[in-house]
This record gives C-alpha cells, sequence and structure tokens, in this order.
C-alpha cells in the first residue's frame, strides 16, 4: 500500500490554464515547483516553459536578450545548411547549441492549500548573462523574514546555480552565481549546523563519475566549500543513473529527512529518502531501499516525458505530515501528503 | 621574431630521469609544475604520472586504496567480456570508467635556476575519497609564509579541485574540495584586491558551452563565490576549443597579467595572455590575438601527446623577465624566459 495521498485536486496547475508571458509564446509545461509558506499560506515557484508559437518550416527558441531584458524570439529555417536539429529539445546553429523552451518562475497560491492559482505574469525572470536560456527548478529556503530561492541558470555559459533572495516575492536580489557550472538542484538546509549553512548540490559530470549528491558549507550562503560526495546512483536499483535533491530536509529527531529524486535507466524519476546525521550531515544514515513515491497517476505517467515524478517543494504541515510539490511528466504541478513517522518507518 | 627564449638545459626533467615510486610502476611523463620561490631558489611541483610496469594480455592502472593509503595496481585480462578499452587513456570495466595512469606530485630543486633535480619520492601523493585517481597539475600562490597548492583530484566522484597548504614541501595540510566537480585549472591570485582572494577556476561542462575561464572569489580561501565567466574560446583562432589559466597572475601597473593555455581544433596548446583590470579583475582589457609561446621545440612537438605546451608555473626574477615552467608534449618539465614588457606590448 501506498504510503502517499495524491491531492484529488492534482494536478494543481496545467500548462493549459497558464498564461504566456507574451503573445509570441505558448506555455509547454508548468513543474517543478519550489513551496513555501507565506503569510501563513502555501506558496509555489513554478517553473513554467514556453516556447514561441511553431511556424511551419522553421525551428525556434526564446532568448534573453541581455540589455533589453526581453525574451526574444530566435527562428531558424529547417533548411539552413547551418542547423542541426534532431532532439526535440534541443538544435544547434552555427555551432551553437541552443534549447528549445525558455523558462521563468511563477508564484502561484493557494487559500485552501489544496486549490492553487498560478500569477499571470513571471515573477522571477532570466535576467543577466547566466540566465539568457532560462531559470529553473527553484527550491526556497526562509531565514527570519527572507525567502532564499536557488535555481537553475541557463545560457551558452553553461547550466550555472544562481541565488535570489525576496521578503514579498515581487521584489527579487539576485546573489550571483553560487556553484560553478555545470550544477544543479541545489537545496539549502534551513538552520545552521555548527555554525555553517548546507546546501545540497548536484555537479553534472562530462569525464567520470555519474550525476550524484553532494553537500556543500558556507559561513555566509554566498561562498560555499567544503564539498562532499553523499550519495551516487546504485547499479541496479531504482536509483541507477541520477540522483539529486528535491526541496530543503527536514529536521526530525532521528536526523535530517531529505526525500530526494532519482532516475533508472528508463528515464524514470521517483522519490525515495535519505537520513542524515543532525550535526554531522554529511555522514548517511540510511537510504530508501524503494521509492516511496513513484510515477502511477495519469499525470505523472503521460505527459511532456512521460514517467516522471521529480519533486522539488516541500511545506511541513505541523502535524506529522509533508505536502510535497512535485513536476508530473515534466509538464505539470502536482502535490502528495505523506507523515513523517511512515517515511521514517521506511528506512528502518 | 619569438619573444621567448627557451632554456638551454630543456627539457628540464625527463619521465627517464624519475625514478617510479615503486617498482610495480613505471614513469609515463615528468610534466605540468607549479613553481614558487622557496628560501630564494627555484623549487617546482611537478605532476609525475606512472603507470604498472605493462604485462602481456591485461590492460592495467593504479588506483589509490584509500584505507592503506597505497596506491596498488589493477589489472583486467584482455578478453575479460566486463572490459571495454579503446582509448589509450581511459578503459571501462563493468560499467566504471578508469585512468590508466595514475599521478602524484615531486618536488624538483635547482640550485642555479636551470637545471633542476626532481626528488625520488612523491612529495604530495593521491589521499582519501576524492583521489583514489590521482592528484595533477599543481599551481602556487605563497602567502606570507604559507603555500597554497591547488590541483586537480580525479576519483570516481569526477575532477574536483583541490586545495593544500605547507611551509615546507614536506608537510602538507589537505583543505579540502575548492569547487564542485568537473573542474580543473586553479590558480589563486598573489593578493586580495577588495578584501578577496580571487581565483581562476575551467569548469568542464557537460550540456552547453565550451571549457571556459572563470574567475571566484573568497573571504578564507576555502568558501568560495561570485563565480564569473571570464573568456571563453574564440571561433576561428588558436583558442578556439578550450582556455585556462596557467599560473598565477603577475601584479603589473598596466593590470593582472595572466598567461594562459588554450587549445585549436587540432588538440594544439599554445600560450597566450589576458590584462584584467587591477580593481575590478573581472573586467578583461586585452587579450592576445596569437599565442607567443606555441610548440616549436622536439620536446614540445614530440611526445606522449605531440604539439602541446601547458604552463603551469612562474617565477618572477624581478629584473622584468618571467621564467615560464611548462609541461612539453603533455612529458616533459621545460622553461622558457619572456620580458613582461614584450607580453605586454603584444597585447596593445
Amino acid at each position: 500500500m501506498s504510503i502517499v495521498k495524491r491531492f484529488s485536486s492534482n494536478p494543481l496547475i496545467s500548462p493549459a490554464n497558464v498564461k504566456p508571458s507574451s503573445p509570441e509564446f505558448e506555455v509547454l509545461c508548468s513543474f517543478n515547483p519550489g513551496a513555501t509558506l507565506y503569510n501563513g499560506k502555501p506558496l509555489l515557484l513554478v517553473r513554467v516553459a514556453e516556447r514561441p508559437i511553431p511556424e511551419k518550416g522553421y525551428v525556434s527558441t526564446g532568448i534573453l536578450d541581455e540589455k533589453s531584458g526581453e525574451v526574444k524570439v530566435f527562428r531558424v529555417r529547417l533548411d539552413d545548411p547551418y542547423l542541426k536539429a534532431s532532439d526535440p529539445r534541443l538544435f544547434e546553429y552555427r555551432g551553437e547549441t541552443f534549447v528549445t523552451s525558455i523558462s521563468h518562475i511563477r508564484a502561484a497560491t493557494s487559500k485552501d492549500g489544496i486549490h492553487f492559482t498560478i500569477s499571470d505574469k513571471p515573477t522571477l525572470a532570466p535576467q543577466g548573462a547566466y540566465e539568457t536560456y532560462g531559470i529553473e527548478d527553484p527550491r526556497i529556503t526562509k531565514f527570519d523574514d527572507t525567502y532564499y530561492v536557488s535555481y537553475s541558470a541557463i545560457s551558452a555559459k553553461g547550466v550555472a546555480t544562481s541565488l535570489s533572495r525576496t521578503k514579498d516575492f515581487v521584489d527579487f536580489e539576485r546573489l550571483g552565481v553560487m556553484f560553478a557550472p555545470d550544477n544543479k538542484d541545489i537545496a539549502i538546509f534551513p538552520e545552521k549546523i555548527g555554525g555553517r549553512y548546507y546546501a545540497f548540490h548536484r555537479p553534472s559530470l562530462k569525464h567520470l563519475g555519474m550525476p550524484s549528491l553532494w553537500l556543500a558549507s558556507s559561513e555566509n550562503l554566498l561562498d560555499w566549500g567544503h564539498h562532499q560526495f553523499l550519495i551516487g546512483p546504485r547499479s541496479g536499483m531504482w536509483d541507477c543513473e541520477r540522483v539529486g535533491c528535491g526541496a530543503a530536509p527536514i529536521k526530525t529527531s532521528e536526523g535530517w529527512l531529505e526525500l530526494y529524486h532519482a532516475s533508472d535507466k528508463n528515464t524514470r524519476y521517483c522519490t525515495g529518502a535519505i537520513l542524515l546525521d543532525l550535526n554531522e550531515p554529511w555522514k548517511v544514515i540510511a537510504r530508501s531501499e524503494t521509492p516511496f513515491l513513484f510515477p502511477e497517476a495519469p499525470y505523472e505517467l503521460h505527459g511532456f516525458m512521460p514517467n516522471i515524478i521529480f519533486h522539488s517543494g516541500l511545506i511541513d504541515k505541523g502535524d506529522g505530515t509533508l505536502d510535497l510539490f512535485y513536476g508530473g511528466a515534466d509538464e505539470f504541478t502536482c502535490a502528495a501528503n505523506v507523515s513523517i513517522k511512515e517515511i521514517l518507518a521506511t528506512l528502518k
């Protein structure tokens, strides 16, 4: 029996119900949300992926024009000899690689915690040299009255990881690139341990090794060091291809509980758990043998990329349960509730 | 006319003259040195690459055994069905990638600054989980009486970058992983700018972008942030494939002078220069149109990897000239002298 209870309101947000950021674009996906409580109510930061409305005979994408700050349509004729287009997510033109969609981040709010309304405008839009191909997969961690939002920043310079902070989800202060590229999936622990901040990160490796979960620490949230390998893929298991963090971890009496995402050789993405030592979070106490959340519902099995659950947001309900927010099939924003005790029981 | 004067004693160190670290190994290459003055005399930290003495019918490498601290021979029969070996530098066994050689770091000293004698034992040997496949390409920066050595740390976890420090080149204190993998070619600026330390780094990108030179800064040399893209490859030029730093930059009245390495589509590695603003080192003032140091001598044209000059060490002679130390053909340690004024003149 599954220990998770999916929201009956799933999918919470579908791309069909999201207004494009300009009339030239259409929304492909609204997914992979960060989550927090804001003024006592749930607030999601949803990744919205858009592409120019297709035009016959062309491949196209949106690219941020750094100077004007506007996302502009970039079109190439399909018969252009300098075009190489085989992967639906990428194309190459004159030796440069482009992504066929561009993402921004949009807030979604809820009065009842069950039904969500997404803003009809970008909340955090790409800006500057490291975000020309978009910003993706935000996570949120609150310190005092300030919300820190970490996300992937995509450009021709690589897949970087950036940090912004806000008090009101209207004005954001950009704090620069956190980790050297390529990297993604950053989640900052909600409190200091031994006087230092901690964060998960997920380097993308070119030469040796597999996509794995790493830990780093910091004195000031801006400069990071003491990088340590935490867990990697396990051969023959549900997490044999790649692992990365979900949302920021939850503090429990038994340790830091992190609900992480992983995929197998069929690009099936599921959610499992690790338990880390409270004082020495680089020590892994336990790890899921099987995922507790895996694609079953139609909005997880079918969509932009089928068979994917990508958990990235979490709200502690304060009643021993967690609301997990996740991307379904790389297209929808979804949620499920799970008891902390029941997750911990799977780790015995 | 070339502005560089190669040492008549080149190659300074050849692998044939380097004693293996154990009788089971042979030295393939002694190259890519870091350089500094120690007690007023030049000291190089040379990368020594070794492999097990070949045995017919086997592919083999050395791997650090983390617990014993010893480098042990790992052999696989060529007819083993789980072996994939096509690249002479790598092989794959049971899904894991191995490097066919393992490097450590060895000091070389000189009384006359022209002839060098290399230690017959490792000075800094691989240690711990991030160095099981070896340590490579050190750079040295001195602060007060302490020498900081940054180098690539290779393991099944990826290509990481590590920092150690020493006062005597005998005892080293390990300071951990500096940047998230994959990364390499780290050189720390010799003084603080605006209260912060600065370092070059060279991320290896998996998805988008090309191997480029980045800048990061730090308050304490351990935690790094404010990552900024500095320069990338230039299409159709001598540096069109990859760029990375050489040694730490030299402070001149016109700016920070960095002698960087770059390669073209034929994997020809040369050395050129960039000039960075003294107070805002993320601002590039000038860049070489052509390299001033490129493979010409036999020990640069022929060797383990032909047609390579990889500059990584530098000693300021104090007379307006620099001794550049570099790897020739990925096999030899070499040096050349160049006038700062003449390099700056190429940047007008």
